[in-house]
């Protein structure tokens, strides 16, 4: 493992007894120290109860249920056994263990004492959680309801936020705020300022009020401002909360009847040199901080139908993939922050990728199963595209890059294919499918084809129409589907070449030069998350105002005040 | 003057004897070192011939055509004089007098060894020229043709990207390019990264490559990549020049025969305590760090036609104050860093604000000076949108918050209005005009009262059908325009409090947050280049891969190479 994950200290054991430092982000309900779900027929109770001493870093406890990245992996585990173990839910009510306090958001103390990079990362990952229980409730019908049973601070108000609606209880103390502005000098970074503006369409000057407001607005001003959509009484909250879920659950598109999928444990192999899952494979190569992430394709045929996927459960190949391809995602951002390049490749048979492409385009829409792998594979793939590494797809002999797979291709930042025009049999090819219209569109709400050639309606029809076609390098050059088309005299040198380059540039400059280029012209809430607000975020959160000696993160709950160097940039 | 602005050195003397070291933005073609023009017809030719001992700071040399804030105040200067001056040139020619050098961008040892607010400061300046150069050519017909004779780097190439059309000579040495990655470590942060995408719609895997790229890309393939429109070897580079700008002035709706309007100096007391002019005052009050800026209503009725208007040259109201307004921004940005909270007020009688917005909507489409008195106004509030300064609007008893005026209250963070129901000659209102409804669009394309209210059709339209009502405090609050309407016994402590609260606040934090709310919703290329990239590129610039002692823009041309921190964030 490399020396900076080595010295990360975390609680977290996860990563087996071999690599005790290493962060990891599978977790088992029987593991679980601070989330619990329970489910009544179409509704579960997602519950936050935090063990103060379960932080996954040492030197913090965790009050007021307040959280960390810990907590987050946690919750993030339970929406996905929502999604695929229990298929019959319709709504889930996100609420409290505790009284009058429903969540104070992130815990200051470890956000003081963080790195910038762990700072950073936390809060992509929290958006990224957020973002999925969105995702669910737009494409597969599991709605989410905030029951406020208590003060809702911070993180707690953007978990709020995150659901479909939010409910507060009115016992004249519970408010839901965001303090972060006048209590620690950083943003409400986890989605907060863009969800109050575009979400909950809180007039501008009230939202600044609101978010320059350390003790929040409750009751009905709340309600007027449009901070929440319904107060209640102690004696009415569970029953109005509870009335309001089975309302929205009466017009999801969950089946009402079914069988749901064990999501057993991914399995990963930690090596020296990466991570080997079964259809994943990820080397790091320490010399060049490079990595190389390659998915293999499926050796069999899809599955009869939708009900004969599920019976396959974790093993349907999208859906195994799809986990796999997340874990490293996810293993590669916290556990190996200096290897800023990734090689993103693909071993096996194209056509076989494209039948699993055509099965989940016919039974998406049928089956709640299909739809919710589709899920997991759209998720995923945003990942990708918001992965502050630096993205090279290379194609070629033996790659498939067809439907799902080019997906991969279209996110990187650039692509080498290899150019075999005397030998077709080996010469790899680009393939479309149903997959790169529209089922597994980016963060900016369109396909990533789409983005690519500026929705230019005329040229995404043509390759809409070329589906299926085998374009070898230079046809898929022609098309604008690929970079670089060296032959195999080139090949070899000019990626090293390029990668050595990329590799020696300043990793800042490359994150926020991909940051822009990734997402051209249309901005979307969640583009505005990770863009406007997260960047001003990753701004303050190294200015001296926030994280110097005298800085507001650094000092809070110190008794000292922070001491602000007045001028503005 | 405050003690950090005194405390700046600086060449620049206009701040007059008694003020050496302030800085300021207005200049006069008699004192151009750099820039020049001249007008042939409807053609003029800007020209960029760079000083280079003319640094407006000690310690750097302004080699290869590069540029500091003094160069690009110049070329403000020049614009507006092009627009006001010479109302009947069409197109300008942006070009370069060395030879095989048409810019080399902002210069590197300046943003080496200046202060991060400055940097930002300097980025933002410039962003708002060239934002200005495309508001010319889209609302008033001044179309820009970048004549790239050279050279054509970083901050160059972005100058040439604000230009309707981009030509390149064709010398097998000329390139385009953005180096700012590779060479420096840094974004090209004046608007380069967007328009790349956004304006060229260079395909993003290109672009990726371009800008990783240290020696850029010229000729055809500069062409085809779509990074310039047109290229033409030197013996008829001119002459193909020559010819487009006349086919783009043949489609302008500049006259044709027009006499201009001397821009003589805007007339300044500098006082200790702040700026004065004819129609705004600029108090500074060091102990709260607080500015109130205030606006005066004219004094006489409009004159009767265009040409009248004309007549009274940079006498006639609404361009006056628009120009003393723009002026005591820009001064405050830069000669003002810790007085984070600025107090918008105006005097005056609002029945005569109201009379020369009239007179302003009825000659903006048929008289060129109207319509550039408009354009004033439009990118000077814009200059407000985008400044990092909290807003408050106060709405007092003599105040004029109409039309043209109401913007203000309408870009502030929030308002303060006073309400005196048993009073109601005192009390003051506020009162809608033409001007509201679409002449003065932000820089997100759209009205201040749309952005408000969320493009809420309905809303807006009954909002525009109460045009010219004089709405009191209970009444505009009652409308969503104004935030608190206290009495006249809260009316001070209110006021006082929130300002005093707002002035112990993070200037970080509130600057991220303000750059969040005050964008809802809706992103335009210009809300990108300020939000997406200008935070970027700020994050960046305090990072010590950036600035560090081993930082690439601290070591730029010193020899030693710059040594990263590897870890991604």
């Amino acid at each position: 493992m490399s020396a900076e994950a080595a010295s990360a200290e975390t609680h977290d054991k996860a990563g087996g007894e071999q690599y005790p430092n290493i962060v990891t982000y599978d977790r088992d309900p029987s593991q679980y120290r601070h989330w619990s779900y329970e489910v009544d027929g179409q509704i579960a109770t997602l519950k936050l109860t935090v063990d103060e001493d379960g932080g996954i870093r040492p030197g913090y406890k965790l009050k007021l249920n307040s959280y960390d990245l810990g907590v987050d992996i946690e919750l993030n585990d339970a929406l996905n056994r929502l999604r695929f173990e229990h298929p019959t839910v319709k709504t889930a009510i996100v609420t409290s263990g505790l009284d009058r306090m429903f969540c104070a958001g992130a815990n200051i103390y470890m956000l003081g004492q963080s790195t910038h990079g762990w700072k950073v990362n936390f809060c992509k990952f929290t958006n990224e959680t957020r973002n999925g229980m969105e995702d669910s409730s737009k494409h597969s019908g599991l709605k989410f309801i905030a029951a406020c049973n208590g003060v809702t601070a911070g993180g707690g108000y953007e978990l709020a936020l995150a659901c479909d609606e939010i409910f507060l209880i009115d016992d004249r103390s519970s408010a839901v705020s965001l303090p972060e502005v006048p209590l620690l000098g950083v943003l409400p970074g986890t989605g907060g300022l863009t969800r109050v503006t575009d979400k909950r369409k809180v007039r501008r000057d009230l939202a600044d009020v609101f978010c320059t407001s350390e003790e929040g607005v409750r009751g009905k001003k709340a309600k007027e401002w449009g901070l929440v959509d319904e107060i209640a009484p102690k004696q009415t909250f569970d029953e109005k909360v509870r009335a309001r879920a089975e309302a929205l659950a009466a017009e999801s598109v969950r089946p009402s009847e079914a069988e749901g999928v064990k999501l057993t444990p991914v399995e990963r192999e930690m090596r020296e040199d990466g991570y080997g899952y079964r259809f994943v494979d990820v080397r790091l190569d320490e010399a060049t901080r490079v990595v190389t992430l390659t998915l293999k394709g499926p050796e069999d045929a899809p599955p009869a139908d939708g009900e004969a996927a599920r019976a396959q459960g974790v093993s349907f190949w999208p859906l195994q993939v799809a986990r796999e391809l997340e874990d490293a995602i996810l293993m590669l951002r916290t556990n190996n922050e200096t290897f800023g390049l990734w090689r993103l490749k693909t071993e096996g048979d194209a056509d076989k990728v494209l039948a699993y492409d055509d099965f989940l385009d016919a039974h998406a829409d049928g089956h709640w199963f299909v739809r919710e792998t589709l899920g997991y594979w759209r998720r995923t793939l945003q990942r990708v595209d918001v992965t502050s590494r630096s993205l090279f797809a290379i194609i070629d002999e033996g790659s498939c890059f067809a439907g799902t797979f080019a997906e991969l291709a279209f996110a990187a930042d650039r692509s080498y294919m290899l150019d075999l025009p005397d030998d077709p049999d080996a010469a790899p090819g680009i393939v479309l499918s149903a997959m790169n219209f529209g089922r597994l569109n980016g963060v900016d709400d369109r396909t990533r084809l789409a983005a690519r050639f500026y929705d230019d309606a005329q040229k995404l029809a043509a390759l809409e129409a070329r589906k299926g076609e085998v374009m070898k390098a230079e046809a898929a050059e022609e098309a604008g589907l690929v970079t670089f088309i060296p032959d195999d005299l080139d090949w070899t040198d000019e990626i090293r070449i390029a990668t050595e380059e990329r590799a020696s540039l300043s990793p800042d400059a490359l994150t926020g030069m991909e940051a822009n280029l990734r997402f051209p012209t249309k901005e979307t809430m969640l583009t505005r998350v990770f863009g406007r607000l997260s960047a001003w975020q990753n701004w303050i959160f190294i200015r001296p105002n926030a994280v110097g000696e005298k800085g507001a993160l650094k000092l809070f709950g110190s008794g000292s005040k922070a001491d602000f160097d007045w001028k503005r940039v």
